[in-house]
């Protein structure tokens, strides 16, 4: 299941633009976090779409929303990918998004700010992140328009792709594997933000790989037989 | 040349918003048919992309636009893609247009109108139609939304955007890495048939993961530190 995340709205009628693009390509489980009073305009602009602004959740935070709900997978979306030195926004592109991702799982999209976008606090809890290629000369995309571009992408990719069972890894199985990362991290010389860094470059790369579970056990026995060596 | 058309807008916001994905997908010929005022909204709406709608043309019609600005090539869009029965509004996807549209020409892209869509005599004018693929449960986007999926399909084939751009680690930087690995693997006390699978797995997870040239630098140092201090 994928559900939509909305970080803390200010503007009633984009809940509704949201509401409205998700229908259009299938969607339907809403989340606001921290919202602003919604209004007569979210509704007027969902048009077809009201049922999911009713039937939408609220949360006080995101890893409220997180742990409530038991998410397998964040992908988070920012206008200003990084250069390739600011890690958190290192990016790839809705196209390669909706060719990678397997949605067995539960899986949260994150939107917003309308004015912010994330922090790269927020990003860093991602396990990728999504940016829009868009013209130099003005790079960022009304929120709205940039989830339906995404939601665009994750459906037009349904009609011509079997949907593949892999047995995806559950988020125990990588959030065990990130621990031995951890400590093997733990145990060489690194400056703590190289350590943050190279924590954060395995994480996303085990996110956007969709490992297997059985993958996830091979990559862990390795990990322990390095910190059992490096002990 | 590509001109954006909007038949016969209402609503002043969807002008700035249309604007405003114009600008963000390279877009900047914007031509409005038969008008409303525009008030400050469709200025507010466009945010960094004021100039576009300061620049705008002005027509009675479609017929005198397109006599007027001897437009070669005219793309029609539709919510309501008829079956083969519905001639006018037979249509092609947004990607079928990006991949056939020769941007030699002067070329109009006309959309709207906000409630109604282009009549069938609209579109029998049109020499294509295009329309986008959405879910059954409500197929038709708000105008600018669906606006701003054809921009970015036909901004998207250019090639030359940055997000794509960014710097994917070559086949010489993961090569370089799966060295570190296997040298660390070859320091642990794997049977054979184990350690060749773990190579496998990091490889295949490296393939799948889309890295970037500043990723691998990390994980090389990572596994770097990793075989120093197993030494």
């Amino acid at each position: 299941m994928i559900y939509v995340v909305f970080m803390e709205p200010e503007t009633p009628g984009n809940i509704g633009f949201l509401a409205r693009t998700m229908k259009n390509f299938g969607l339907d489980h809403l989340v606001l976090i921290n919202p602003c009073q919604l209004e007569h305009e979210a509704y007027y602009q969902s048009m077809h779409a009201r049922e999911i602004i009713y039937n939408r959740q609220e949360y006080n935070s995101l890893p409220e929303f997180m742990e409530k709900e038991g998410i397998d997978f964040i992908v988070g979306t920012t206008g200003t990918a990084g250069g390739s030195y600011n890690i958190p926004r290192i990016a790839i592109t809705p196209e390669n998004l909706a060719e990678s991702l397997n949605i067995q799982g539960d899986i949260a999209l994150i939107f917003g700010r309308e004015g912010d976008g994330l922090t790269n606090h927020e990003l860093e809890l991602c396990d990728l992140v999504v940016s829009i290629p868009t013209h130099e000369s003005y790079p960022i995309l009304n929120i709205t328009h940039a989830a339906a571009i995404i939601f665009y992408e994750l459906f037009k990719i349904q009609k011509d792709y079997p949907v593949e069972d892999l047995d995806e890894a559950s988020l125990d199985e990588k959030e065990g594997l990130i621990e031995y990362v951890d400590e093997v991290l733990g145990k060489l010389d690194y400056p703590p933000h190289k350590k943050k860094n190279a924590t954060i470059v395995f994480k996303r790369m085990l996110g956007r790989a969709f490992i297997s579970g059985r993958e996830a056990h091979t990559l862990k026995g390795m990990f322990r037989r390095i910190r059992d060596r490096l002990d």
